[in-house]
């Protein structure tokens, strides 16, 4: 009888969980959207059902715990998110005390970008790394640093806020009260600005500018040059401050590699001595969306 | 009878050594001058001979073994430098197994500035924490980062280059083929290039702009602004990514504190949602020049 964990990625769109086995593999899963609109409580109560859902189908076997990542800056100890622009009403609530005392199992909880950090240090494209850097590249741009195979926290568990680096000093404005973080140049969101201020279109998506570039058009091509080229000097200063043997790169915009990525290698060469002479690899996540979901069931095994 | 180690410092100007006990008292101390015009082999004739004599003068106590900080990359796993440009005949030299064949002694090689950061974290202003950046402000700015008490090396050896951080995208153009490095804006040469660009004197020192802007001259306190901006725009950067508790800055530089430190801590406010959030420090660092003899002397207890 192996002894299996819960995952659950909890966004601000899609509530999901899986039971996964120590091995990683995955022996149940559930998916749904997540109730905002109906409050925080319905949120928990969804969470609850789904993961005693998970429970009840393993019977006997032993829950090793539960995992739960979220997006927004977390404070570890107290099990608080704060700061979250997708998850507002669960601002400096104590959700995993109150799942805890609900389920009368430890529960972890973690920030979505490292969580899935984590998956694919465990399951995915790090497997054979103990070290690496994760960028997701998203609506908004999460990180993830794992550290001799467990994520890196800091002293609050605020560690790893990668899109909030500054790569353009006078940039965009962010959410965050920066200027230029990484975020506000690489991501889908930047990538449909730039569209809008090029005049390529109002209503595009990211995948729209995508499709506009590969068939040839100049301005699109140009965005995820421009892209490209903030998420180099970001890389750069991640391998400069690292020399870590791997950085990874996930979420929607991945699709779009073959048109940023010269940009991006372009800038990590000219700006990192590191990169230019030690074999150094970016590569492309394995897991997709489900990167998250091993993360948050790796919590009770890797913390 | 207490085991001892030595640590030595050898710069591109300065040979410094120390037998340092396991409790970081200071047993004994030799310096002079690094003898770089008479060669390789005369370089490391007066280590071998510095190490010797303070290993004499302990007599039968049992040495751990030797820690040896240089400038430059490190090739960690091959104990090579690789890339200084103060030691410029050691580039690609066997240094560590040279010198650990001709004292039949366990040798550690380490950049300068990560063995600077141990130093501080061992016996300096970082004693109380296990996880912290520095900053060496001098002719060029170094960077270490100790993580769970140990320095951070990454796969190669060459992590904590934060001198090369990207913090101008077009600015100032770096010896390690990058454009607007940390140390390109915020070190005392760069403090020196701005007082000629602003025609204040073509031979002042960085002393002597910090005396103009103590005296009250405009030019010179902007500079001290701008540099300043330039490390907050780093630091911001740094405690985004690694959210420790603690950053120290060193180096001739700090000196000039007062002049640079407001627009430093303004800088970071506006850039780190992490720094507004929590209670992370920025420090001057205590051991000043000794912090790399202090550091070295570490390796052999804590690697």
């Amino acid at each position: 009888m192996a002894e299996y964990s819960i995952g659950v990625d909890l966004g601000g769109t899609n509530l999901r969980a899986a039971a996964i086995d120590a091995g990683g593999n995955i022996l149940d899963k559930l998916s749904g959207t997540t109730a905002l609109k109906a409050g925080r409580d319905a949120v928990l109560d969804d969470m609850i059902r789904s993961i005693r859902r998970l429970q009840a189908a393993r019977g006997p076997e032993p829950l090793a715990g539960v995992g739960i990542g979220v997006p927004g800056f977390i404070e570890i100890e107290k099990g608080l998110i704060v700061g979250s622009n997708n998850l507002p009403e669960f601002d400096n609530f104590p959700v995993r005390d109150e799942i805890e005392k609900r389920l009368g199992t430890k529960v972890i909880l973690e920030n979505d970008a490292n969580a899935a950090a984590l998956g694919e240090k465990w399951m995915g494209a790090g497997r054979e790394v103990n070290d690496l850097v994760m960028l997701t590249l998203g609506t908004g741009i999460g990180g993830g640093v794992i550290c001799g195979g467990r994520v890196l926290h800091g002293f609050v568990g605020m560690a790893g806020e990668l899109g909030h680096m500054t790569v353009v000093p006078n940039g965009n404005p962010c959410g965050c009260g920066n200027y230029g973080c990484l975020e506000k140049h690489a991501s889908a969101t930047a990538i449909v600005s730039m569209a809008r201020l090029l005049s390529l279109g109002d209503n595009l998506s990211s995948e729209d500018v995508y499709k506009l570039a590969i068939a040839g058009d100049q301005r699109a091509k140009m965005i995820f040059r421009t892209m490209g080229t903030s998420l180099g000097i970001a890389l750069a200063t991640l391998i400069n401050i690292f020399n870590y043997p791997l950085y990874l790169l996930s979420g929607g915009v991945l699709a779009a590699w073959d048109q940023f990525a010269p940009a991006m290698i372009a800038e990590i060469k000219l700006r990192s001595f590191t990169f230019r002479n030690t074999k150094t690899r970016i590569e492309k996540a394995m897991l997709g969306n489900e990167a998250g979901l091993y993360g948050a069931a790796a919590l009770p095994f890797y913390s």
